[in-house]
């Protein structure tokens, strides 16, 4: 089931992007009106059938509040794309230095997409409104001066649906400084720390010998006993 | 004397947003007063029963300094509540993954009262100033603005309170930033330390079946010794 | 030598803050002024009296650069005054929890400090200059907006000192944020792995204990030995 | 190939500055034009043959697309010179508490030339677009403010080739943040488990000292054994 679902979420993207940006007339605004239709009903479909099928439906119902959601607010829905980039399953198995490869992979890919996705929200909803941001490269332009938490107040969203935008747009930011730093200290952390983790093996390995000697002791004892 | 007290802090909240947001008329702005004068009671009384119960009365109110200024200031009232989030406590005595969780309800909880209580109080600051806070939604969205550390200035206090609830709000948002990073960075460490764990574990095991040994090989000397 | 030089820098810091704040005429001015001179007096002896007593004094020169910044600037003399908060020191002897508390109340001292000092020299740079700061009130403000790294814009310095005066304390509020980030940090990734800290004083006591028990074996086979 | 390369690197930040500080006429105009050629031919140089030497063309290509946006892009030419402050290469090999010191010399000496250069790229695009930023005092007051994450908004770039370097200045910001709060928070960490490390080397030593008195008990059981 994840397969149709990422291919409705991008088609979902190229339709959306398709009538902000382009604002295609006659057969063109038809063909991404009705792409943003069939990826919905793909989405509600997976939604029901899912919740029909659970054994628990209301512990379901709590459980896939996002998945509502993302049913309910077409904005969120390309977010499934980031569950393509299914790192996070990946990550939660992975241990060691290998983990924060792939930290620093999914924080890329999420971060470009995070932008791009709120440029778009916030040139749809701001473009009309008598606010400063009218055209997609300057929605781009304030989404990463939002997301930097530099925020230099040249663009700013006036609506209520741009600042809601607008307001994801800074947690995502906060937890951009978030993982770049905690990456960044794992890694000194560790560096630092090699000295200790050699100390701990150096014991494991020294334990092994001392029980091998025990061992030998043991059978010396025996032959002591078997001599007599 | 909890409950009485966070139902006091709930009063207050409701009273004080009733005021600021609703500026009622009439009997309900009469009965909002009278909620707002009881709640400061309940707090008074409260402070000094505790202060003439103490053992060391001067001691008691250096370390409940904080107590003094809910009863001296209103705003901070509702500070109250977040001790019903009464995570703190429990997290003093929590270890391992459990903690993890436990900060994350707490800050996303303290960080909403915080924005909400920011909110009211830069409000009711502000809004006969002549500065540009003058509704409800534009100090939320200042509140996010300024938690998150963006700043893009199209919103910002002008009065002295206006900025002292400011600057509290700002302090908060380095300890979000603080906090955010530090689980994320708790989270990554232990995953990739997770090797070294593991060989602190085995020794211990290790260590467990060399001592089983060591006593076998005691009943075996003294078998031995019985034996002559 | 350490206490002259903290009240040399008081007296600095109060003479600053009068001829600043206070544009006092007359007597009050004189005397602001002569202590201002008999401070740098201060300094200037303590630099030339530890730079002739030096054995290698190239190489003192170059290790106590920070110094002849503090006689030659002006503004910087009142760093002194953090050395007064010797907390540093004691830092670097001490370990373990301890070492959390009293990184957090320099934090607090320093950057109340940093805040003070940075507003009196952004209002002294920028009064007469025609930009936005022009009392000390807004100068505070300006400083805590800077050293959050929150920048509205509102209030701005427009000449070079009041710049470099802004860049030092943007330096500080990055350092303010990895303090607040890494002194949680460290708590929290101590409390997640208390687990392990555990298991280390387990496997200490049992092979303490196993040291017995091989020390109680050489008796019996001694006993043993001299039984034959 | 390193030197030359380095050579080239500070020879072409010396005409690019020249170009864009002193806007110079004639002769001086056509050196400097000539310098940024002819340092972008022995990039092109050292591209072209490095990329003929290797093995696998296009494995090298796509470990390599830094070095050709080196070539491609004149901006990022300087980034070698902090390949000259090669020390991540050192970094990587070293291990402890010497690790924190070389990654605050790097962390220092790589934001101050980003610094430089964004000032640098940033007027040399934005100078004749209409934007605010006119001369180097202001696109350097700038850099600082950007790479800080203060963002006042009182200078800001209007030019796609202004933005991107900003969106890089950004970045970098938030590296700075986390090179700084992760070499804070490594610091606290060791400083607080020293207890952890400290009982880990007793055992290491313990464990050894039992090993000896083991030995000891195989030479008694052999001299009990020759004795019969």
């Amino acid at each position: 089931m994840e397969w149709p679902l990422t291919i409705a979420a991008c088609a979902f993207l190229a339709a959306y992007a398709t009538q902000i940006l382009a604002k295609p007339q006659g057969a063109l605004e038809a063909v991404a009106e009705v792409v943003l239709w069939l990826t919905w009903a793909v989405f509600l479909v997976d939604y029901v059938v899912r919740l029909t099928l659970a054994d628990r439906r209301w512990q379901w119902f709590y459980r896939h509040l996002l998945d509502l959601a993302i049913v309910a607010l077409p904005m969120l829905r390309p977010l499934r794309l980031m569950r393509f980039l299914t790192v996070l399953a990946l990550i939660q198995r992975t241990t060691g230095s290998m983990l924060r490869g792939k930290v620093a992979i999914y924080t890329v890919g999420a971060t470009v997409l995070t932008v791009f996705l709120a440029g778009l929200a916030v040139l749809d909803a701001e473009q009309n409104s008598g606010g400063s941001i009218k055209n997609f490269a300057d929605a781009i332009w304030w989404a990463f001066v939002t997301i930097t938490t530099v925020g230099y107040g040249d663009y700013y969203p006036v609506t209520v649906t741009g600042r809601i935008v607008a307001v994801g747009l800074m947690i995502g930011g906060i937890a951009l400084i978030g993982v770049v730093t905690a990456t960044l200290a794992s890694w000194i952390v560790e560096r630092v720390s090699l000295e200790a983790e050699r100390t701990a093996i150096a014991t494991e390995s020294q334990v092994e010998s001392l029980r091998a000697e025990v061992a030998e002791l043991k059978d010396m004892i025996r032959a002591l006993d078997s001599a007599h």
